[in-house]
């Protein structure tokens, strides 16, 4: 067939941090993803998706921050089927006389992450829900960010959360799941650190800090790992702290050791404060709990000087690190909030969650060479056909394998079988069924062990054996 | 706590288009998502996922048609540290004296299809793929419609696709693909309908008609069930085709029947042309594939009148319908083409490939009633505990049950057990393990059966056997 020369062809690619992948790592990102969803769902939690498009006054309820600047906003052609339905209209009401634009704002976006949505469907459908509300939700988010090395506009996030429960035990069971979800995605060493917000901020308040100083003092402990112990020092005493309460308080966050030497030392401080109290509480039934669950010892640490950016968390507050990869950061975090749908509804919904940023991890993970050696690949078995005649008998060969549970494709092109052999080994499909005349007249497949080169005749059983003797 | 009255609320809701379920429809969604991906792995197939983003210039580089109109771009922010990367300026360069918009053009758009990225994909990553390139990608679209019923902005598509392939033998697999998926999804009765376009172009050359007259007589057919068999036959005639070339189309679209007689019928209309024969040729192989692949006979027909709407088509052409349900039209489409990636590179890549519109189907087999009975939930068993001191237990208990691979979750809120009982009823969960100061001293469980309210006091493995009974 020959190519029409009058087409204008458009050179193909793709923008700067939308990742996209190869099927070898595509295949590998879709086992993460799925053992993910098999913990959060082993764990009990139901599956939820929400539109990847929101009212833009929805998304931005809340305000403040860069959010705004980060917002990817939808507009359409004005003479789109889609009219827009914009919450207030999008252009100047006095541009009469100006010339119509050929786009116009629908007043949607895309969403920016998963806890927004979250808080809106909540709300909604606050009737139909059974609280607590144990939900996660695996989807992309885009955010308008810089395009710096490692920095995503599209990426998945991977949230667990519940809603409508104040009971500590819910904070303590979530160590239980990130190990799970770490241990089962088999992750090199990761610890994961616990505090409470309710320790530091008891602190602060003994110190006499107003609630803004308390809000400060956390972004600015937040950043000790990114300006150092003497940047934040001083950072503090800008705050108005002492220098004695400033050291004090870089005594604490810098307790290490054994969960049960920490509590002592720090009660040693004597800090005599009831949100410190219920915070050591809190703390201290989070380390029983990952205890009882089985999380092993090497696992978790009491991190006091774990104190995350996000504002709006008032409790026990999340944070796992690659013990080999500092650099790499916080790969999953999260924390007790007080009140989700404050923006949508006048009910206190408090409640404890955490995010997996997959994109993010995968990448990483492919960056510090995690992922060595061989993908498993999708199908199990392909059907070579020596002889134009084994067609139909490769057809029912094919429908059999496929009926017992084995991922099978059949090459359909002519092609001489070292050509069909070499696809089968570009692909890592481990197996290959050789059919012709022979194997159709004896009803058998001559079934080739690609890793040692071996082939075999086989009748259909002994060949299903072999080739599913592996799978689960 | 308190709500601050300061609070500006913003009332809950999300845009006319775009769907969102309650977690029981959620799960049922996902396991029809997860039955097709199934299928889709088991006739070999490899996971393919590109961004949900595009530059607008490759989106639209085929350009003619309605997709213009239903783009929807992503603006940002003229502050944002997202700068956009448009290909060309989006704004009039002569701009300078006009107030600066506080919104700018990224130059990238959301995707329509999954088609278009597919081609873009391919053609940029050409060297890197392994040809026959057999991918599956199942990623939601968006589309600017109308918001009538049922019509959907935002939408699941569920596409295999076989790229750099002209065997029939591939397009001869693709029904026993579908029969698969819909086999396995419990669809009532359908039937998949097959077709292939050079028949009907084979006649109309032997009518002397241009290829443009040749496209606008596909689509005339195309709009039969729309608009009825007269005034297709008006617009034949509209066409330029004599009032017996259109009874002799007529005649042809109409054949029903056993394969076998149809194509009898067919040969005898004395169409003289090698499009027609090579049409019926690969019609006939694709027909004895179905029988070899097993698809039983009540599944499939031959239907000379499918042509599809998309001119791209060249050869076999699927729709599948619901016997019972002729107003849903088809559930899953699809045909060959000639060459996928014209618009991006000078490479000839013939393909044949379906789409199953899963946010469709899912939204009339709701309609239609098709979910009946209970969902399957997430929780196989609930732990509720019955007296504070076995909370350790219970957490105990939770880590073994899952690690078996029991989807367990604890009740972990305060409350009497009539209360926590309550929620597993809520949620459908099957059994609930009441733990008590008695279970913990004994090692056992108290496993209460849902559906027929029995309690028994279990050891642990007593209790796994019971709840893992019917599991996978």
């Amino acid at each position: 067939m020959q190519t029409e020369i009058s087409i204008k062809r458009v050179t193909p690619r793709i923008p700067g941090g939308f990742p996209e992948y190869l099927p070898k790592e595509q295949i590998l990102f879709n086992r993460m993803f799925a053992t993910i969803r098999s913990v959060y769902e082993r764990f009990g939690f139901l599956p939820l998706e929400t539109p990847a498009v929101e009212f833009t006054g929805v998304l931005l309820a809340k305000g403040g921050g860069d959010t705004d600047k980060q917002v990817y906003r939808l507009y359409a052609k004005s003479d789109s089927a889609d009219k827009g339905d914009a919450e207030e209209p999008a252009a100047d009401s006095n541009g009469a006389t100006e010339k119509k634009t050929a786009f116009i704002d629908t007043g949607r976006s895309l969403h920016f992450d998963l806890t927004v949505p979250l808080a809106r469907y909540v709300a909604q459908r606050f009737n139909d829900l059974v609280f607590p509300f144990r939900r996660y939700q695996m989807q992309k988010v885009w955010r308008g960010e810089g395009s710096q090395k490692g920095r995503f506009r599209e990426f998945y996030q991977c949230d667990i959360d519940v809603i409508g429960t104040t009971s500590p035990l819910v904070d303590a069971e979530i160590p239980s799941i990130i190990n799970t979800v770490f241990e089962e995605l088999g992750l090199p060493a990761y610890t994961i650190g616990v505090n409470n917000r309710k320790i530091l901020n008891g602190v602060f308040a003994t110190f006499g800090a107003s609630k803004q100083v308390s809000k400060d003092a956390l972004t600015m402990l937040d950043k000790i790992d990114k300006i150092g112990k003497d940047s934040v020092t001083a950072g503090l005493c800008d705050l108005g702290f002492t220098a004695e309460q400033t050291a004090q308080l870089m005594n604490i966050i810098a307790l290490r050791g054994e969960p049960g030497e920490v509590f002592v030392q720090l009660q040693a401080n004597g800090v005599d404060n009831e949100l410190f109290s219920e915070g050591v509480g809190q703390l201290k039934l989070v380390v029983e709990a990952m205890q009882a669950f089985g999380v092993p010892k090497g696992k978790y640490c009491l991190d006091l000087s774990i104190a995350r950016g996000l504002d709006y968390y008032t409790g026990t507050v999340y944070e796992t690190t690659l013990n080999d990869y500092p650099a790499v950061g916080s790969v999953c975090s999260g924390g007790r909030y007080d009140n989700l749908c404050e923006y949508y509804i006048d009910k206190n919904l408090p409640g404890v969650g955490i995010s997996i940023g997959l994109s993010r991890l995968f990448y990483q993970l492919k960056d510090i060479g995690f992922f060595q050696g061989d993908v498993t690949p999708i199908s199990r078995l392909m059907i070579a056909i020596a002889d134009p005649s084994a067609r139909q008998y490769a057809m029912t060969m094919a429908a059999q394998f496929r009926q017992h549970g084995v991922n099978t494709e059949v090459y359909w092109e002519d092609g001489k079988l070292g050509k069909q052999v070499k696809y089968a080994q570009r692909l890592g499909i481990p197996y290959v069924a050789v059919l012709g005349g022979n194997e159709m007249t004896n009803g058998t497949v001559a079934l080739k062990v690609m890793s040692t080169g071996s082939q075999t005749q086989s009748t259909f059983q002994e060949a299903l054996q072999i080739v599913s003797a592996d799978l689960n």
